[in-house]
């Protein structure tokens, strides 16, 4: 498969995870987090599956299109491992109905190391039955595992839906 | 249609017209030739559908994927204004069958302005019924616009064949 293939069955996982835990969190209350603005093209897509929703992002610093950089007090600029915190801290614990992690640097080491070093703060950010989506396994006692949408190949993504 | 349904749609139509470039020119003699390497994705896409051609590649300088760098004899590195006439040198007029042409930088006006100031060094490369595909109109008299294959909205890609 040619890196083309592969990158459109990436953005294709993608959109069809996010859709999929939209709808599943549909009834929930709660704030979205999307950690990882990049370009802004989740961001995009997240504000119109999820219309009505604070969506609250973060990341490292801006790159994102000029259409897709939310407002200044919905952003969280900085290292994930103290961004997180405060935005416990600020939003409160179990704010969030729906997480999209997309950490995905290239460098496949350090994303899993990151991801399991903040899976807690992740967890600790999701009301129950919220859902998280994410580019990296989030391993939690407080996760289970959901079965990801039809076409979408194990690994290509993860789903996990926080307990009661 | 947010920004991530628009972008996999802007790729789904590259490959496909791409797929559709490669199969009507199945029967051509010629190199394939890349105007844009960027990340190296549709190189490595056209490696795989062109399989036994050989591909020669511009852009300005190498950003790819490690894996999708050609080698260096089949590479044009510079101002594509420059580089296209050296290739008429080297490869000769009507040396391809195919040519991709992805200059989308983002700058509408400069994307445009660079295609129409091109345009006559692409057609001069075409072999007889080769074919051009380019997320820019290439206007030239030698080139007939094709019909674009099902499901590609007209003004996102262009194909056009060169007249025997």
């Amino acid at each position: 498969m040619s890196r083309l293939d592969s990158f459109i069955r990436r953005l294709e996982a993608q959109r069809s995870c996010l859709g999929n835990a939209a709808q599943r969190t549909q009834k929930l209350a709660g704030v979205v987090l999307e950690l990882g603005l990049g370009n802004g093209r989740t961001f995009d897509h997240l504000r119109e599956i999820c219309a009505g929703r604070e969506i609250y992002v973060f990341d490292r610093q801006v790159a994102a299109h000029p259409d897709c950089i939310p407002a200044p007090n919905r952003m969280f600029l900085g290292d994930f491992t103290e961004t997180l915190k405060e935005a416990r801290a600020q939003l409160g614990d179990a704010a969030a109905c729906l997480i999209h992690v997309d950490l995905g640097s290239g460098d496949t080491a350090a994303s899993l190391a990151l991801a399991r070093c903040i899976a807690p703060d992740i967890a600790a950010l999701m009301a129950p039955h919220a859902i998280v989506v994410s580019d990296q396994p989030i391993d939690e006692p407080s996760l289970k595992p959901l079965p990801l949408p039809e076409g979408v190949r194990p690994g290509r993504y993860f789903m996990g839906k926080k307990l009661a």
